[in-house]
């Protein structure tokens, strides 16, 4: 399990993320958190791309602050709804807009994970299906108004008052919240 | 949104379990917990009809205790593999059996809510299946060490340690966590 196998080592989560910070607590781990400074340009149409150049990145900066020894890990999490790439809303219209699109339809969500450890680099990601019920302009609002949407890729949160929205998840859930705890372990096992 | 049809009721929640109230404070919900003292006997074969016989026996042995204004919620969930129910594990030999079983394999989740109001009672119930990477005994000896598996349905916890070694759910992640929300909602939108 993870909080074996990292048991002797020093991680940082090159995340500002909170529910990432989360995600590692659930799991017995104690991080460092460091949010790395890179612009997150869509420079690749293909999502799978995408959360894997934004995650190696993120990486690749926070390393360079730290000794060969540490284990850097970042992620980089996509909504993808009809060929488009939904990132966090930038104001409540725009939320609204998202939501709206979401609703009553499914969408995929995308998370890049990259790890970097002494000399080796690995990148791998994650993909899960979600289905929304249909939301009516009244829950979009009373969603708007408890700000939760705003800072979260596609305007909404599943581990919070977005749970009542989702009709089925299919994959990874953790991956939806914002790291696919099942992918790390795994990924971990390959590079220590 | 819940919270909003849920504002000024006064809500019970008939269940002991932490991850339940967790579940409730996500999204926004200050709830009395008061566990229903009820024996859970295996009296159906059938799961669908087993959680909710005992979501509905639980609801209506705390409703006894309060004014008819409340809205009283309980909720039943089991593990059911290989036409097997599996419940809390006895102890850690039957976890690492039952946790054997689970490995490199699939299983469902039902969860069966009851909702008390007024003079009316209603129950349903979600389901989730749930797909396991192959665990090795090692991995199950690490598991059963975190003292996780012992309070849970079919010995794992889905929010915790036991994120890791799970390949992919299909359905309600919070099914699989102890307490379907979205259809929660759903329910309390009909009967209030």
């Amino acid at each position: 399990m993870i909080h074996v196998l990292l048991k002797d080592k020093k991680v940082v989560l090159a995340s500002a993320s909170p529910r990432r910070m989360e995600i590692f607590k659930l799991v017995g781990l104690n991080v460092v958190q460091i949010p790395a400074n890179i612009s997150e340009d869509q420079v690749f149409a293909n999502p799978i791309k995408l959360v894997q150049y934004h995650a190696r990145n993120k990486v690749l900066e926070v390393k360079k602050r730290f000794e060969n020894d540490h284990l850097i890990v970042a992620a980089d999490t996509i909504v993808y709804h009809n060929g488009e790439v939904m990132e966090k809303p930038q104001d409540r219209m725009q939320a609204a807009e998202y939501l709206t699109r979401l609703s009553d339809s499914f969408h995929y969500v995308y998370t890049g994970v990259a790890i970097a450890y002494k000399n080796q680099l690995i990148t791998d990601y994650a993909k899960s299906r979600v289905e929304f019920y249909p939301l009516s302009a009244r829950e979009i609002e009373e969603y708007i108004k408890t700000k939760e949407p705003m800072d979260k890729a596609g305007a909404y949160g599943i581990q919070g008052y977005g749970s009542q929205f989702i009709k089925k998840i299919s994959g990874c859930y953790f991956n939806v919240m914002g790291f696919p705890v099942s992918l790390f372990y795994r990924m971990v096992g390959k590079i220590i």
